[in-house]
């Protein structure tokens, strides 16, 4: 892992599903916004804030999780100074589930610029993108009550 | 209505709220970025994008609808140069309920600087933000099938 991990909200979106992918928290702890203002919101779930929360939500989902398939891919951008959105599909499925069981989900991530480099400071996940066939991804989101 | 609504992205946001309040299309058009990088995400719906498909979908919801009552209180800000990202939450209620039937909703609200004005570019809502008493927002929320 290089410095350039950090100078481009591009590289840190890639290191954050490469993080997801293979259950890494300390890639997810080296790309985050520290302190209080991290926001993370899973989708159906509620909202973390905070490095702490944020990191401890993504602990828990990787505890005892097998690698997912992680793919992401950019719808748009919007740019400004030392902050950047991006609007971005993701296709998570299971380990060594086929292709077309993917969840097909919806994120809004937003990069922030301090003291040189850049830093994930929210993303906040919606699903599903588009109805999967048979209802599938609604049948496999989380329950709700 | 003065120009003074499209010079900060609190104003346009304000201005949203009670577009939304008033259920006044007109004043949601004045508001949200024309042309096709308009991105509106509602709690628990598809992606909708493009400032056609985004006021269709406002247009669908007012439709035959009672004004609510719509407070937002922002949680934080994300600001750089020409782009501004709030995190706000949502409280929502049918015309005449009592406050504590209020849906508590956050949304990540995106605008851009375009022209001189500031315009609403992305609206990404999710539901809830605490649980409800009894379940009463799960019961409220819009049915997926």
């Amino acid at each position: 892992m290089t410095q350039d991990l950090y100078q481009s909200p591009s590289a840190i979106e890639t290191a954050f599903y490469d993080a997801f992918a293979r259950l890494d928290l300390s890639l997810m702890v080296a790309i985050w916004l520290p302190g209080e203002r991290a926001v993370c919101i899973h989708p159906g779930g509620q909202l973390l804030r905070g490095a702490d929360a944020v990191l401890d939500g993504w602990r828990q989902i990787f505890n005892g999780a097998a690698p997912p398939s992680v793919e992401h891919f950019v719808i748009d951008t919007f740019n400004g100074g030392d902050l950047s959105v991006h609007l971005v599909e993701e296709r998570i499925r299971p380990h060594h589930a086929p292709a077309e069981r993917a969840n097909r989900l919806i994120a809004t991530n937003v990069y922030l610029r301090q003291g040189g480099r850049w830093y994930l400071a929210e993303h906040h996940g919606s699903l599903p993108l588009v109805k999967q066939p048979r209802g599938q991804a609604i049948a496999e989101k989380p329950r709700l009550h």
